[in-house]
């Protein structure tokens, strides 16, 4: 451990006792994410439980030049995380408080550490819902600090569009308040967007006001299976533009849709598949679906069959949801190397079709799904973590999809973010505004203590 | 005209030639808004007609430290584009190109003079629309800049969020792009929004990637007069929580009833009144309509009336858009003193109510209308300009409607933004949260030339 540190966390010892954790164990816990990124160890790891001893904890390491890295629930893909330059890791599972929910306002305000399903079981008898799903029970504070969504995007939005104020402690230790419980403001630099998807580079988050939106009345599913990839993405397309709208649009490939027959106990015809989901009134959901289906048809859909039946929707989600689990059983003692691109979606048939001709060409095994509505698909090669020339492959299949995906006015990350995994990228889309993100954290964090070796820096 | 500006003007007039203009009466035009705020001149008014002119304007400027004051149609109502230090203005006028409409990806890219109603008549085929609308035809790059918003963003959003990309010309003259044409992005600080909202204090919008909606199938709209305020707005309110998809909800007060009759020969009982509007299938409208009339009827609501007539609703919205001149019109000579107060929408009642209980207790005229879906609404007051004490007396009770927005979680301005006339209040409502956003402007534009004066600068 580095002097400074030492010296950081002797002076915190008396305030955070034994929430301040030098121990082999829980910083292991606290050097990786979910990825096969390679660990690093934090120098101790933090426990605050409100926002004062968060203030305390970037003061300590402001005044002795000790990296601070947050840390929400560890479900990170890129490696947002891991404390590549040491540090104090401040894990905010001790911060798990929801402080307020308004149903007047549709909004709740939660302490960073609170996850999606704990905030979604409070409101269960409000009537009201937190609509953003990216899978894992991740920590709200993580979830807006990569700006994460999911599968409920395309309706509900993601992260950008769901946080409507915080509270953030900067680098300097001075705690500020963004944004406000108005649903619009043209006051001021909109400071609630500059935080959201800075992975912990500006700030740490300490509290969340939230939009929630209304439980739907009624809910109906759809399966659609597609001769084409093609014929899948233009029947997305034409539902949006007809306006429908639809509150999930999932899409799995052959080998996706293998792999949860073989998991989850489908019987789902291989082929590119849709899975829809309709929120409304009873009436609207059945004409939603109705007219999804008369559009579907037009494309080369067949098989649609819808059902507002709980039990089937709730066993076709789990499998969706389920599918990296599935993924992975397919290969055993495999790693996924996942890509998480976004495009226009009028070039998403055409992004889709290249990958899935890449992965054909390739020795790699690798699937394709996508939360399509947004234009987003995700990659998953299954490598040996033993064998670089898998390593190797995975990354030449990866530079092509990110070529393709930014020549066509998209982008190299739809909602994993960037970490430490695509910072070779940053430059590449952003061109010379990597230079003013640059400036912003300069100014933001002088001495360059928050998560420091990542965006801001680096790219 | 100061030496510098002399210099910057020659270094640029062999480039611009005759769209660079020192005429009294242009740079008259340049130096007012549509407020009652006090007009100053520019040195000079620039007419670009693409980036590399704009760059080469700031590039002259920013070496001869002049200020440059982005202008864009000049309907700002808080001295936005007032060069109050003088300088350049740069008008984007000329700069008005749709420069791509891609209906598969509903996305229309423009330059920054373009007006919202010159994209809706072309994009009058295609079947989308853009659904911002503040009252006045104001330049897309200027609604950007204030994050404008309006009648429609109970249902769309604000310019917050229908702007997906810009580009920038920054205040060293370096033109980036933010954003991308995918619909989501986990990537990089959210410099889209940041120059969103800026109010042309860190750079100027040179183009713009916009967000479109389908044209709804079917429109209905409907009238409702209420017993008091509190039940309009907790109708709204229910409204928004049953999951109406609400297209535009306006709040009439009683003196506004009388302003619209009186002026455009409507016939409505004089009490407090929605105007609502819903967008959908035939099915979806009409069902929309019904379940509104319930709610309305819960809540004191009498004489709602739909109607899918676009005549009929025609009329109606051209009387609401027709408000600022019907108020005007009550009192020969005199201006608009107007506030713009946004309030979490539990709050919205009480707020009202005490509003307007203060302008019955002055010997002002006043009317309260709002979007109320959003919290927002906006009191004017008619004040003599040739009387300070109806000045003063205007500047106390709007004094008092900001104390209170704050007191409740709300802000001072929901969609007309900062300019000058609200910088006295920029600390009051984000507090230390100003001295991170001067931080910002300090190392975006170190020499300070853009629009300088205002935000960033002050408050």
């Amino acid at each position: 451990m580095s002097e400074a540190a030492s010296r950081a966390i002797a002076m915190l010892e008396p305030l955070l006792g034994d929430r301040l954790v030098t121990s082999q164990a829980v910083r292991e816990h606290h050097s990786r994410d979910t990825s096969r990124l390679a660990p690093a160890m934090p120098d101790a790891v933090a426990f605050p439980r409100d926002e004062a001893e968060v203030q305390a904890i970037v003061r300590a390491c402001a005044e002795h030049g000790v990296p601070v890295v947050p840390f929400g629930a560890g479900s990170s893909m890129e490696g947002h995380t891991i404390p590549i330059k040491g540090g104090i890791s401040v894990d905010t599972r001790e911060m798990n408080h929801i402080i307020a929910i308004v149903p007047e306002d549709s909004i709740a305000v939660v302490q960073p550490g609170v996850t999606r399903k704990q905030l979604n079981v409070e409101l269960r008898e409000t009537g009201l819902m937190f609509s953003v799903d990216p899978g894992a029970d991740a920590s709200l504070g993580g979830m807006a600090s990569t700006r994460g969504s999911g599968t409920t995007a395309v309706r509900y939005g993601t992260m950008r569009e769901n946080v409507m104020a915080l509270r953030v402690v900067t680098p300097d230790g001075v705690a500020i308040h963004t944004g406000s419980r108005a649903k619009k403001s043209s006051t001021g630099y909109d400071l609630t967007h500059l935080f959201v998807g800075a992975e912990g580079t500006l700030g740490i988050i300490t509290e969340l006001t939230l939009r929630l939106h209304p439980q739907p009345e009624a809910v109906s599913s759809a399966v659609c299976s597609f001769a084409s990839v093609r014929g899948a993405v233009e029947a997305v397309i034409e539902t949006v533009q007809y306006g429908i709208p639809v509150a999930r649009v999932e899409f799995l490939d052959e080998v996706a849709i293998e792999n949860v027959n073989s998991h989850s106990g489908l019987t789902l015809p291989v082929a590119p598949t849709l899975f829809f989901e309709f929120h409304g009134t009873p009436a609207w959901v059945a004409e939603q679906s109705r007219i999804v289906e008369e559009i579907t048809a037009g494309h080369g859909g067949s098989g649609f069959q819808w059902s507002t039946d709980a039990d089937e929707r709730g066993k076709l989600w789990q499998a969706r949801h389920d599918l990296y689990w599935a993924t992975k059983a397919r290969r055993p003692g495999c790693e996924l190397h996942t890509g998480d691109i976004c495009v226009p979606i009028s070039k998403l048939a055409e992004n889709i079709v290249a990958a899935r001709e890449d992965i054909d060409a390739s020795p790699l095994i690798g699937q394709i799904i996508g939360h399509v509505g947004d234009g987003n698909y995700h990659t998953a090669y299954l490598i040996d973590p033993h064998e670089p020339a898998e390593l190797a492959e995975a990354e030449r299949l990866s530079e092509r999809i990110v070529e393709r995906a930014l020549a066509c006015g998209g982008t190299v990350s739809g909602e994993h973010g960037i970490g430490t995994a695509k910072l070779k990228y940053l430059r590449r889309e952003h061109g010379e505004a990597v230079d003013v993100m640059k400036r912003i954290k300069a100014a933001l964090d002088p001495k360059g203590i928050m998560n420091p070796g990542k965006m801001g820096q680096e790219g």
